[in-house]
């Protein structure tokens, strides 16, 4: 997707020739014209697929999530949080994800109400590294019974392994920009 | 917003006679068609004003504030994090912030390069109990030399006191469903 690697190269900015921060359109502030035009992109990846509800995990996925239901027809977005509130009611669905990025693991849930069987769920997150934050919404998937149609990524790092685990897994990615390497702080796109 | 009270009433959890949880249509799952008239009925309300930029706080005022964009023209939408992460660059702005519900407290942090002095934002959350929240997000502003247009908020709770503790700052609040208390575990509107 040109628009969004173009706004990459613009703004992203890259921290020890390894973590990239988008920061400035998605993970503080919010360029909505971009991100509804992530959501279409999407939307038009995975036109072939029925997809019944939308989930993703707080906080940075909840705008893409939210621009791909404005582009489905309004499908229902689900988010899992990274953090069991005090105030959690009902049975929840968990996996526990090791976060490659911040080195630490967190509890991802979701009630067991917000999921059901024999749905299909499209799977959206920013970035796709390890791929353990989707291997945890997937598992979380599998625990409601439902399917997965896909997993739409934002930004992929190639060189971190993450589409790997999930394809073996019989999952399909789907992401919008590719990036296989950091060289002097900037990122070189794999295609 | 009658469509939202009746939503309120329909799907909402009260927990304790004290909280009142609206995670099927917000604060998990995301019905986007009722929250992009939440953000169209807070365009309306502030039409008077000028607002550049809208700021929130994570997670649950994100797909608010989303919403509110699309019927201001995509202004941006910027979040506060409740968390600094170990990758956050740069200076920021910082509010500490008394959770009543979560009963703990927490810093607020917008980067610097996200809020331009000058400039003219508005508030939008979820909630609004006590008001630390808001107060914190209003502090950044300060901080950052912007004025602030107005607190737009989904559910006010009015028996806590944040409307009182805003408005003695000379912020202007508006808020969607007003609840004045809980009866036998169903909340009573003010209005």
């Amino acid at each position: 997707m040109d628009e969004l690697k173009q706004r990459i190269l613009q703004d992203g900015i890259i921290i020890d020739n390894r973590i990239l921060k988008i920061d400035n359109f998605l993970n503080q502030q919010i360029d909505t014209t971009l991100i509804n035009h992530v959501g279409q992109e999407f939307a038009r990846l995975f036109q072939d697929v029925p997809v019944d509800r939308i989930v993703t995990i707080e906080s940075s996925g909840i705008a893409v999530a939210y621009a791909v239901s404005l582009a489905m027809n309004n499908r229902p977005v689900v988010f899992a949080r990274k953090k069991k509130s005090l105030l959690t009611s009902g049975e929840q669905y968990t996996a526990s994800i090791y976060s490659y990025t911040k080195e630490e693991a967190y509890t991802a849930s979701i009630g067991k109400s917000y999921l059901h069987a024999g749905e299909s769920i499209l799977i959206i997150d920013d970035f796709l590294a390890s791929g353990a934050a989707a291997v945890g919404l997937a598992e979380i998937a599998a625990q409601a019974g439902c399917s997965v149609a896909g997993i739409g990524i934002v930004v992929e790092k190639t060189f971190q392994g993450g589409r790997q685990t999930l394809e073996s897994k019989g999952l399909r990615v789907e992401s919008l920009a590719r990036i296989a390497r950091f060289e002097n702080n900037a990122p070189v796109f794999a295609d």
